[in-house]
């Protein structure tokens, strides 16, 4: 299948930055998307000249006003806009993109409150444009599987799911200062929530992509481990999904010995399925009543899902960037198949989206909010879903 | 050191019976007890026949009130005895033996109310007897290990601990009515909980072991996934210890493709640490900002409480039947040394006692009622120790 | 099913040696056999105290023929001997206890040389007592699994065995002069091999016990890493088995990083199997174009060999003193079922004997060889089984 | 830093082979090769069809003589062509490159014969001109952290390299005679060597990639598991390297249950080093009389070879794609620096050479006159370097 090239532009990711080249490897592992323009950095020089050391001649820009502009006279200009800048930047920036007529891609989280949640679910709807979500995870081949085999019943209706995203990178009190770590447990920079906001909605999406259900409603368990610290640094979060399942997450950034710490596992009346992202070609899988058994990523007859997001031959690792990548080419074929008219591969409309980031921003003030009372069970659905 | 043989008597454990062999693995092991007198069955013939043919001669008894009786009159009676009856017995059948004079182990949860919990405390006191609870999983030489690295300060103060008692032994639907399984989910028979009084007090219990600290109070989420159960077969419980240090504990029955499933992780401000059950020969270290190591059971240097439970050179596993053994080891010390008016060896003082078997009843409690409750936090302590 | 008690004696094994220890766990698990006799030190007093101690009474011996006089006159001697002496001794003791009418248990090597071998073998026959061999390992209740698994046919006709018994605890020149290290690498102490007779020989035969081949001739490459060392601390051999399989096998004891080493793969036309001595309650099993998948000890409806050896209930693991338990289980049963002129049980009738002792000299000695001239291939066998 | 782009083409690789796709992968995934040209099918029109698609336009090509034609009269010529044909291809299209003035990137195995491997060894020197080989593993960040640690001294002198290549893809017999399998155990197409010469070469390069040191002379025990075959399925290597070490090999295809199955330890005085391809972010180091420690891709502070390597943070997984990539990007230094006239990053100076190839072949044939002549030792150095 020959795809045309698609242009591809980039807000943030400036040089340094921790998400940028990920990014940058993601979208042109497959030579879909070309790198074209973006404004790469907060400050105008810096972010021109990187651009401009990446290739981008003079569609490296100085801001992204400039940047959109610019693009949205050219007749070449981008047909996807990742925007890789702080929290707090991603909504306005996502909004005149996609106003504008681009499709984005924007990093999580979405927003940084639900009612801007909600007006870019809103946005996306009316201009019609592709507003996807960075849950870059949910790009994995066996993730994608996983959720394959659940949804055709593999493992019977879903009971419970434990996702985790624990890891020990913020740990060292007397690094609690640094102010690369600081920003992040103060609420005037980082809102209302710290570890949970930052990774537990890496997991919870994950929970909804894997099991097709969304979370309804949740009760959390939040603590700051290290004193000066403000916002919470772990977090337990209890919750039920729309499908009856009973759902547990838990998120930390204290746990010492953890690297990365994402995994998930989902038991269902028929089956259990385990998966870990730090070992992210296998998949365990156990039949009720029979053995534990391990599905490996590019083994044969597997989902169209997984086939489709998987690369190099089996027994070969594939790992995070190849994740993005599933996402960028989830956009490409859907960018595509808008060009051409057709309807798209099906197996490549996975990638998340608006809604996935709303509710995400829902969960994380019910997550914050339930953590101040005591536990106390909260709506976790945006009032738009209620 | 000669240590001279101790006669061992046992209430339970009958042919058939799940922990009967383990016990019997587990205080012959070292040749310390010898096994002489025992009511092992419900149904007297049955218990004097096995009784006799595993060689108790005489001191084969049909019930425990006729082995009571005789042991107290001889000469020679057991030293020990333990009580490893299905659970609504423990309370009765341990009471009475302490108060005649005899030492005592008793399987887990030691009684069915925290009444009759503080009850066994006390008669324990008063009499002078040893009353131990079976949490023998802390009998593992590297947990044991864990709990001194933390004691002398390894990973600093204890911030968080993260146990979990997850299996799938239990989620078949169809057999859910089977006799074996449901009477463990049926309140009449199992009392106020199931799944966390029968293995979440084992994790809960661990996570006091390790850290020296006890549980305060705490917030359960319980459900049941399969609909003809009206007790828990999943919990997750989130607590607070004396120390200061953050718990999370999840329990489960229903965990598809999970053979055991206890496990625990320990996290400082120094330090992270990481136990699990079933590969209980390796211990994960990772000090702050340094690299994870692999502790093995057996290697040089450890502690003490490590060296007197590790039977078997470095590299040979050690299973479950040597950490029973070890608790009898400590049972053999503890009671050696009172015949021998000595102070006992500190590194063997390690056995769970009744106040450990009391405070998993107050939890048992605190769960259920806040389970029901939605979560509500609990004081967790039992009243004598508020 | 009862048993009656067996009486057991205990040739070496003193205070502070190596082996001990695990035979007296192992003899004593099961309650079966009861410690009746020994003559554990090479000083007749430190012997005779120990014995004492350990509850021998007058039968803790100062010496082993002092041993066999006193209790070949005795109607209540020893139903089983174990020589856990040095090696050289392995031929006379058990010779004499043999021909004296004692049946024994001998430590590997069984002898220091070939001939010594097949009189033993010769001796066992004629006088129709047991000699069995410690190759403790092949005790694992999995071991015996995979053995019957082969024997039935769920791999097909085995192909190849790849066995490895390497690890790293002589791997420290500067350690290498200390004696209780050295005279294992010196030939007049240690014969004609050091590593490969050590520990090479265990997995040999585990080749042999899975596959139910036997090793018809060789040939390999040994190396003493450290120059002081006369004797091979590294080899690998490569052998053919008399039923086609093709074996390779690596023994090491300078593998920094490993602890133990042992393991086994065996590949079969229709499927591979694979296990590992460290984490020895797990089987892996991949027929052919299927996926792997977990075998757990204890698991339901495995084969009567691995039923019969698995002791405590699925997810506990299981370790190394039960596997020796599981060799004297076999023993305890094939003098009963002597003694009450039965058919011993068919599953318990594995335990390595004479002759497989005798293959190990006969390798040992060919593997030596073959490593002074280049590898070339050598006739494997005994002379006795050409 | 800024790189110029280069221009990249590519023979061979065209739709639906193995290795184009990861070749594409590795060298678009950092945007500093354009892929500029192609011959990538042995059926012109399928070839320039194909490369259309991908974008070639007219740079598409019906073959390499072509190709090579047109190219090198372009100013725009591309910098680097990458083989990726079927190896008896390999060198007259390599030669034909080289000797007209463009860097190769050759895929394994380079040459059928010795002499022809020496040929370009002889030809990249007199031309000046870069000739790389794919062994792509090496490219691996924890692999060049290995041979960073191994140079700098970390685990002393070594004394042994294990190294694997196992995998269980040719087992099954009944498929044995279909054409995509046979081919490669014919020798008329194959030559003198099946698994050796495809899989055992990189696990052989590997131990001297990862020692610095290289194979003087070497012994194997070649088998075919499978009647119809005339070469080897399965292998074992021994030999001996330039810098004192002893090495062992083994290379399967037969190996069911393993999926991929490279892997390597590396024994030294005062360390060991473990490190598998199947999870490829962890390398296991023992320092000697320390505990085991896992060393993290991305972890601090490690070698600038592992740095310069390393493209996400740690805890997330690299995989093959991006160590193939590495090779590239190493060639883009490489070739980046000649056109500067500057030296290049010592730490990108790792690509495998010509002369790393001709070794390769030495080997192969070492290896297949030795399985023919009982195990023979042969010399293993191309007579270039003896
Ligand atoms: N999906 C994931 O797995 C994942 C992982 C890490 C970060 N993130 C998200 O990516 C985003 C960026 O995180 P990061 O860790 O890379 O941050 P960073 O601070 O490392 O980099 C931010 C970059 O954005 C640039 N920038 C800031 N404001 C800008 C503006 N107004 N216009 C243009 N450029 C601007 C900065 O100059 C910098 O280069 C965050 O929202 C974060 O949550 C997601
Ligand atoms: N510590 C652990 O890891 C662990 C594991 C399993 C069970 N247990 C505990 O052990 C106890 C027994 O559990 P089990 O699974 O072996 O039960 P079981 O039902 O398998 O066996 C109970 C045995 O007790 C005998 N018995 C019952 N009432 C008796 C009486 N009045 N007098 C004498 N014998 C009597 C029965 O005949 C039977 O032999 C329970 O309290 C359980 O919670 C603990
Ligand atoms: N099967 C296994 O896995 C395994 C493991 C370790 C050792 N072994 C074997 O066990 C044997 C003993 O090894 P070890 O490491 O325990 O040795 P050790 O040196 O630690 O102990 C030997 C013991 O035998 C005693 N002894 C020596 N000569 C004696 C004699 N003539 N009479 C009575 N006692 C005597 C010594 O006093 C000492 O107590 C060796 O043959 C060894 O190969 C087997
Ligand atoms: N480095 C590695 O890890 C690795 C892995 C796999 C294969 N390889 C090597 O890569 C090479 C290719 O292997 P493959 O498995 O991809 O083979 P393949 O048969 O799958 O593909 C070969 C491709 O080359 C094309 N081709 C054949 N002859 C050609 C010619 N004269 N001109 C142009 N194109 C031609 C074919 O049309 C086909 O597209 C082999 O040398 C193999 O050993 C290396």
């Amino acid at each position: 299948m020959t795809m045309k090239k698609l242009k591809w532009g980039m807000i943030g990711g400036g040089e340094g930055s921790q998400i940028g080249p990920a990014h940058r490897l993601g979208a042109g592992l497959d030579g879909v998307f070309e790198f074209s323009a973006g404004a790469l950095d907060h400050r105008p020089d810096y972010g021109i000249d990187y651009g401009q050391r990446l290739g981008l001649g003079d569609r490296a820009y100085g801001g992204w006003e400039e940047m959109l502009e610019a693009e949205k006279k050219r007749d070449d200009r981008v047909d996807l806009v990742t925007v890789a800048t702080p929290n707090a930047t991603h909504f306005e920036i996502t909004k005149a993109f996609l106003e504008n007529g681009f499709h984005v891609l924007c990093e999580k989280p979405m927003t940084m409150t639900i009612e801007e949640g909600e007006d870019i679910v809103e946005i996306a709807k009316k201009t019609g444009n592709i507003c996807a979500v960075n849950y870059g995870y949910t790009g994995y081949s066996l993730v994608r599987h996983m959720r394959a085999m659940i949804a055709r019943g593999d493992i019977g209706k879903v009971r419970l799911v434990n996702a985790e995203f624990a890891h020990g990178h913020h740990a060292d009190a007397t690094d609690a200062d640094n102010p690369r770590v600081r920003w992040r447990y103060d609420p005037a920079q980082a809102g209302v929530s710290a570890q949970f906001a930052d990774c537990g909605i890496h997991a919870l999406h994950m929970a909804s992509f894997v099991t097709g259900q969304e979370v309804e409603k949740l009760s959390a368990d939040t603590v700051s481990c290290i004193d000066v610290r403000t916002l919470e640094d772990d977090a337990m979060v209890n919750f039920r999904m729309d499908g009856g399942a009973v759902g547990r997450l838990w998120t930390s950034s204290i746990a010492i010995g953890r690297q990365h710490g994402l995994g998930i596992q989902v038991f269902g009346e028929t089956g259990g399925l385990r998966w870990s992202q730090e070992h992210p070609n296998q998949l365990y899988y156990m039949p009720l009543g029979e053995r534990l058994q391990v599905i490996e990523r590019g083994e044969a007859n597997l989902s169209p899902e997984a086939d489709r997001t998987s690369r190099v031959t089996i027994g070969h690792a594939e790992g995070m960037p190849l994740a993005f990548a599933n996402i960028y080419a989830d956009l490409a074929e859907a960018i595509s198949a808008r060009k051409e008219s057709r309807i798209m591969d099906s197996a490549a409309n996975l990638y998340p989206r608006a809604e996935d980031g709303l509710r995400s921003m829902a969960a994380v003030f019910a997550v914050a909010q339930s953590g101040k009372e005591d536990g106390k069970w909260m709506d976790a659905r945006p009032p738009m879903f209620r």
